[in-house]
């Protein structure tokens, strides 16, 4: 029986915990929040803030191993665990990913692909921004956005002023905007003594720059999927990483350039559940937990929707042949994540039918032109 | 969010509240240990007898509706909770199913083969049906009996005075013993609106008297489902049934007879987890909470083996290819069932060199003969 602390309860910590039942590992969570998600299967969790030494030092003493379940989490206070117990992802990589401009300056620094990027303080640099990167360009602030939250997108020089202001002085980065053709994703997974697993590539659609659906294996990513490896076991190798690392891909003329990296199980890796041997949450629990790493193959086709803000008829939902429906037990609030619908089958173009159903009932009817592209 | 209230907390239990949660679904448990296999899953434990009136009407209070997780609950004190609650399975069929006379009758009457057989009060009867039923026959008390225990087999006449002596006037039946084949299940599910769905037949090897392992679906089943599916559909409809029932059936020259019937989720149906668009244990939570009913259709070939008595070496377990590890969290104690493990391929034929391991690893590997037949 082995106990993992995660810091943080939503519903990444809340799918860690019900992958590790089977395998009797149970969690704890940090987290500050009354009935986070992960609340009701959980072993036990500890109220508190994530930099809150004296709540943190409780977790780490009930555990065996400390793993966080969003890279939000200072790092400076969890690597004041290490000496207590194991952290695991390491926390540099969590220093890393929580700042983009580290996170562009550390992956570019390995030969990595990445968009042209510039660090932004103020006015004059974006002005400057502009016309080296060229338009339209993107601004993010350095850290806590997600969801295109705390992100601009400037096509003029006339937009530098309005996005300045709504940045007030928050230190940023701007990267030259990238014609792709489609958004992937790449999951991979570490285990302590350096063995590396990969799940195949996984196709994304945002919708208002919040992941609306995943199709995986991705259509035509096999000829893809040694370069998204060999990107991923970069980063895997060079920050000793152990666990999951998700890795936001961009292709363009069948070249990857990394958008961005979460040193944690993510959103676009939801379809492992039902449609991987070994779901991306066992794994990462058997990494940080010293076990064996399970298979990442896939189990035929997968297609994962998100639900945003309110729970569609569930009747209806659970009518759908085949639907899987993973409550997060959160409140429902406009554009919230509160859960997700997952459907395999044995090939792709079987994934259609349902898969048009299931945007429909998500409310999502008009990424169905998306949807038929994606099973193309 | 339903709740769920389930009598007994045993591993049943455990992996139906693991079925629970993805769709909000919490369970509550009655059970007399202060640490049943379930205890971690749980919203709540009621600690109390199975008869205890006072601990099943707080249970039933605290929650939308009634199961139970094994058959040798006593069917009166749980009729009593009905004018509360819903509970579900009928306790009519767990009255049934819990006596082996009524059950043979019960079935029978239904026009449903079963082997012949014939109540046993005293030896004189015992040595009748000998001679009307023929030798070998078996001898198994009319309640509480489960794997192999409550049993004894009569291969001479000379054997009776001994079976009496166990059976210190315990009401009994006698079973002509039948020369099958091999030993098959179908698992099958019916809504309150009278829907029925059934999983592939699935093949099944005891060792001891104890499931050993299961093969999904049976090889050569198709040519039988039928005959199961209408067997199913006569005992579910009859008894009104909501949720899981599970058949053990015999076959013999291409007819299957029912062995025994079990109103609950079922052993043999451990491979649904992995192996079936939806599991039995979720599929008996659908019905039991007026939920659509999930697809029952099964995903490639599964192999599924039980652990017992003490777990093998966690770490060579894990790092079988494809193995899925189902810790029921009860201690060690010889003979007990403490876990199951899980195996899932395109075809039967790939889950041979696994299969193999999975038996060694798990001391069975005197049943490897038994899994290549049944994988042939």
């Amino acid at each position: 029986m082995k106990r993992v602390g995660i810091v943080g309860g939503g519903q990444l910590a809340r799918m860690l915990a019900l992958a590790g039942h089977p395998l009797a590992i149970q969690c704890d969570v940090l987290d500050p929040a009354p009935d986070p998600s992960a609340a009701t299967v959980l072993r036990r969790q500890f109220a508190g803030g994530f930099e809150d030494r004296a709540a943190l030092e409780a977790l780490a003493d009930d555990c065996d191993v400390v793993t966080f379940d969003f890279e939000n989490v200072t790092a400076q206070p969890l690597a004041h665990l290490a000496a207590r117990v194991p952290v695991r992802p390491p926390t540099r990589a969590l220093a890393i990913a929580q700042d983009r401009l580290q996170e562009k300056n550390y992956i570019a620094g390995l030969g990595i692909p990445v968009a042209p990027f510039m660090a932004i303080d103020a006015q004059p640099q974006l002005e400057l921004a502009c016309e080296r990167l060229g338009l339209p360009l993107l601004v993010k602030t350095r850290r806590l956005g997600y969801d295109g939250k705390g992100q601009w997108r400037i096509d003029s020089l006339a937009d530098c002023e309005a996005v300045t202001q709504a940045l007030a002085g928050t230190p940023a980065i701007a990267e030259a905007w990238v014609p792709f053709e489609r958004e992937l994703s790449i999951i991979g997974v570490r285990a302590a003594d350096g063995q590396t697993r990969y799940y195949p590539l996984t196709q994304n659609c945002h919708d208002h720059g919040v992941l609306a659906f995943s199709v995986a294996p991705a259509p035509r990513g096999e000829a893809l999927q040694a370069q998204a490896e060999a990107i991923a076991k970069m980063l895997l190798d060079s920050l000793e990483y152990v666990g999951v690392l998700a890795i936001e891909l961009f292709e363009r003329d069948g070249r990857l350039i990394v958008n961005e990296i979460a040193p944690r199980v993510h959103n676009s890796g939801h379809w492992t559940i039902e449609g991987a041997h070994c779901s991306q949450f066992e794994n990462h629990l058997r990494a940080v937990c010293d076990l064996p790493l399970g298979s990442t193959a896939s189990r035929g086709a997968s297609l994962m929707v998100n639900v945003l803000g309110r729970w569609p008829d569930r009747q209806r939902l659970l009518a759908v042949p085949g639907l899987h429906l993973h409550d997060y037990c959160k409140a429902e609030r406009a554009g919230r994540k509160i859960g997700h619908l997952s459907l395999s089958a044995d090939c792709r173009s079987k994934l259609w039918a349902q898969g048009r159903q299931m945007l429909q009932l998500a409310g999502l009817e008009h990424l169905s032109a998306s949807l038929e592209r994606a099973l193309a």
